[in-house]
């Protein structure tokens, strides 16, 4: 059966892949990315350095595997919260509240070496594009309801979300991120005396 | 008269350092930061290759200098235009406004080298928080007149500006920029019609 043999070296391999991915983010978290070695990792994932070195050549492109899954997590994340909400202003609102937590959990990404390796990823600029169209699409939808704004355009408005809504990493408190989302929201609704 | 000719003295070193300044900011960027050398600055400046090191020990060092000038200016700037506005409402428009060019303007500060230098730059962080200062304490005033909202802090509003106002950066004309800051200011706001 050489099919079944190959999908249980594929499973195999994706469940090492695996435990590198989660052991290597860990470590890093925890030790930063300058002092973790290959040797290191190899050893907490529970395979030998030869075969992890036939997985990935280094911590670093271990990382960008594992940024990649996380930022994947995230945008289907955001899908899943605004098609739940069903209607454009409780979309927006839930969107804007899953980034901001996500945004606040990755600000703890650890040391400036592992930024700078994580920014110089062109997947965070396409991410970035991905939840801006979201927002946008969101926008001119609720617009067209008379529930948003439209006297500025919903692709300019999503760019003033995508960046106000960034707050959430300085803010001290959930409860703080809350009141943000509110004042962002109160931004993008039409006010209801304006008419 | 020692003092005159320190005087004298004093006043050419200023101007040496300026030229230093102004001609090592316009080379790094027109060619980048990684490809101008202390030869070339002092080329440009009109002095020997000692000289300058007499001033500065590397181009990271006179850009940081640059860079400090630069921040202390732009802070300058900012507190003119909000003492010129008189009331906080117009105060926070025309800091908003002062900052987004700002922002805009300093996006092209050229190769990610540079960025990476300047990013490391503590000062921003400190001017940062100058400017969050001045936001914070305009809201405040404003929230006690009830020209702003107050059912957030003016810390967390201040915040919010800071953060939704970078979105500047990303807009594609003044125009947009200007329904930015209608945007920002639509959230700040009272609602009218809630009172």
């Amino acid at each position: 059966m050489p099919r079944l043999w190959n999908e249980t070296i594929e499973a195999h391999r994706r469940d090492v892949r695996e435990a590198i991915l989660t052991h290597t983010s860990a470590l890093v978290a925890e030790h930063g990315l300058r002092s973790v070695t290959m040797s290191q990792i190899a050893e907490k994932a529970g395979i030998g350095r030869a075969t992890l070195y036939k997985y990935f050549p280094d911590v670093e492109a271990i990382l960008l595997a594992w940024h990649e899954q996380q930022i994947a997590a995230h945008l289907e994340q955001l899908a899943k919260v605004r098609d739940q909400a069903g209607e454009p202003v409780e979309g927006l609102r839930a969107v804007l509240e899953a980034y901001a937590h996500i945004s606040r959990r990755s600000r703890g990404h650890g040391d400036g070496a592992l930024m700078a390796v994580l920014h110089r990823d062109e997947r965070v600029g396409h991410a970035e594009q991905r939840i801006h169209g979201m927002l946008r699409d969101l926008l001119a939808e609720g617009a067209r309801t008379g529930a948003f704004r439209d006297d500025v355009v919903p692709d300019e408005l999503a760019t003033y979300c995508l960046h106000a809504v960034t707050a959430a990493r300085a803010l001290p408190s959930e409860d703080a991120v809350g009141r943000l989302i509110m004042v962002i929201m109160s931004a993008c609704t039409r006010d209801p005396c304006s008419t």
